[in-house]
């Protein structure tokens, strides 16, 4: 380290909203980075397609470049904030190969080709940070990485999808159903035109792997993530989630199982009191358990382009006081070999809303049937249609000519999912059952 | 980095509750901690006062040893868990002197003499780890220090202290007065017999300095924290911060005035909606509002053996695996010179509770001698005594012979500290006010 290091040259590839957001600070706060740093950040360039475009913060028109691989050879630290596979990849690859320094937000490419990545890093002695890639602005990869490192997190949930957790908080709130919660969030911004990705829950996907990866300190990939959107939830189903006391959330849970792990997206029921459930809107948090820490929970606004650059320049000046200090960079290098198990091997508690007659004896004969494989009944209610929401007791029931239905709603004891997958093909068997209406999971019990 | 690297020697000082449970994890988890940090962490040995008291985890007699500073001197981690200032301090000077990278819990030293602490460790090159003399278990170190590090911290408010927090909880839930809440809690082990340093706030105000030295990279010693404790708290402020829609929290607050910082530990009103109003029991919480992340919140237990061991070790693996890559240590370097304002500089809101006597006109000079000390009006409500809560209005009042009174609640919009101490002086000297019965302090509206 010399007395007065020369500035660190920064490459910026994209100018979006969190790459605008990124020239900003490294303008505006310039002082306070070199100050933290213990040497001048220098924005050396910034990667547009379109260099007359209009952005949210205009820096001087010479800094704006089509040639994207030139700005990156002459970078110490190359901030990849453009998205998609390609070119982002290729030009990783490329500063990684120059023995650059790299912070990405992309979580489409790290869940499709972390593991290269992070291993081409690792051989290269260089570092590729990614906090802005999961949860936003919620510090989470350093606390999972070392914080928690004497520790083992034996589970991680997180409601890591700002969009799915706006419609699911309006469709709470309102009794709105899904289609109209969607086209309000579309209108509101809050949702793309095309919502796929969110909705089907491939985004808090690409996320649990990332939270798995980091707190397990393993190497998983998309397509080990069982993956349930939130587009068959009814107003129904949130109708019965507050009867019951309970709300329902999209989570990404990665959670060890043996020596194994199963990773898993789906709407997930929580008990009104959990720290999750008060999650509102487009805010995130990951809820973490362990050994020996017991239970935390890191929260704070999911997206965004000044929180979603907060991560980005916490990463990037990390990595630049190394330069500084020198030593050698880190990266994400997994240490445990955990495999990916199905989804069959869960366990959780279930909520099961089924349409039945009501014929003396249907409660009799569903509940041997959820014992006959293998799944315990926490309780069962059943809640006749079209009529105030009462209890009735098997009892009461009366066996008419024309069979009027009700419907029976059973919460289970923790139980493994291909059990309940069992009981609900069993179910769908028995004469009294009209309709299997909803089955959801419930997780924090 | 050699092939295999030699163990790295761990000497234990301390084999208390959070001793113990370090001892635990480094013998029952030494597989895992291996694979994390790419060495074995070899137990050198525990410094006790006592070789064969019996402890939480007993490990083999021989490691035990009255000789601390051998011990210090044949390790490369030294891990001082004892408490208290001597023999504490000169056995973390002696490991710095040597070299040796040091973590500690210690929150009353670290209060008291962590800058020459921090300066000696940054002189010999060395590491001084902290993260468990502040919020137990929950990671805020790596989050304030690095996950930040791009970010302008403008304030962090911290439930810091599990015992205080209790016992607001409980008087908030069963109407109790402080003293028989108190007692409670040194009945369930929550309270020590000695409950001055959590019930008035000195714990808290130990962590309050801690916390801003990370938040804002300064240097702030405990004498520079206002400091107020909950033992004035009283069963009707619970009663009147219930009413109003707030709840009562020891807070600890690190905030940015201008150039400087104010730091105060106070009881404060919260809104039931604000995050840290569910912080219950013995969990702890730290809220931060950054310039560009915006509002974060880090939640989990705030003490207890396990936890706070799980933060001893995250500091552990984290010096060991630089120890085995190679690079500098790293330590709290302050970048910032904040002065330490007075607390008279402070912004809050306030609830100021007045008895007054029930003549017409009463509002009205209080109101104008309240307008006239520069503070705004939020919020006045008169309630009578010995009454139903209900609003009177002022016209509603009548002079009788015996003047009856009544309790006026105000809520003033944000108003510096001095201006509303100068405002509870010229309320005291009113012929309509009996006596100002309670001022606290509302923060997060």
């Amino acid at each position: 380290m010399t007395a007065t290091p020369p500035p660190l040259k920064i490459a910026l590839l994209g100018a979006g909203t969190v790459g605008s957001q990124v020239a900003r600070i490294l303008t505006e706060d310039a002082e306070m980075l070199a100050a933290r740093v213990g040497s001048r950040l220098e924005l050396a360039g910034v990667f547009v397609r379109n260099p007359d475009g209009v952005r949210e913060y205009q820096l001087p028109s010479e800094l704006y470049t089509t040639d994207a691989e030139a700005l990156v050879d002459s970078a110490d630290i190359v901030l990849e904030l453009m998205g998609g596979i390609e070119p982002a990849k290729s030009l990783i690859e490329r500063a990684i190969g120059n023995g650059s320094a790299v912070v990405t937000g992309n979580k489409a490419l790290l869940a499709q080709n972390g593991p290269e990545l992070f291993d081409a890093a690792a051989k290269a002695g260089t570092q590729l940070s990614f906090e802005a890639s999961v949860a936003g602005a919620i510090p989470i990869l350093r606390p999972l990485r070392d914080s928690l490192a004497g520790d083992t997190v034996n589970r991680v949930m997180g409601i890591a999808n700002g969009t799915t957790n706006y419609i699911l908080d309006q469709m709470a709130t309102t009794g709105a159903a899904f289609d109209d919660a969607l086209a309000d969030a579309q209108q509101l911004g809050f949702a793309e035109a095309d919502p796929t990705a969110d909705i089907e829950g491939h985004d808090a996907a690409a996320k649990a792997a990332i939270l798995a990866n980091l707190a397990f300190h393993a190497s998983f990939s998309l397509d080990e993530v069982y993956c349930e959107g939130i587009t068959k939830i009814t107003a129904a189903d949130h109708e019965a989630a507050t009867e019951a006391g309970y709300v329902i959330k999209l989570l990404a849970i990665a959670e060890r199982i043996g020596d194994g792990a199963v990773l898993r997206v789906h709407p997930t029921l929580l008990q009104r009191e959990h720290p999750l459930a008060a999650v509102r809107g487009a805010y995130n948090a990951v809820f973490v358990e362990s050994e020996n820490a017991g239970q935390l929970m890191f929260y704070g606004p999911g997206a965004g382009g000044s929180p979603t650059a907060s991560a980005v320049m916490g990463d990037t000046v990390s990595i630049a006081r190394r330069l500084v200090r020198g030593g050698p960079g880190r990266t994400h290098t997994p240490k445990a070999t955990l495999p990916a198990l199905d989804v069959g091997e869960a366990s959780t508690s279930y909520m099961v809303v089924i349409r039945v007659s009501d014929r003396p004896g249907v409660l009799a004969s569903i509940a041997s049937v959820v014992a006959e494989n293998g799944v315990s009944i926490e309780t069962m209610r059943q809640i006749p249609l079209d009529e105030d929401d009462t209890v009735v007791e098997e009892s009461s029931e009366e066996y008419i000519e024309d069979v009027p239905e009700s419907l029976l709603r059973v919460i289970t004891h923790r139980a493994k999912e291909r059990d309940l997958a069992a009981t609900v093909s069993a179910l769908q068997e028995l004469d009294v059952v009209t309709e299997v209406v909803s089955v959801l999971r419930v997780e924090g019990n």
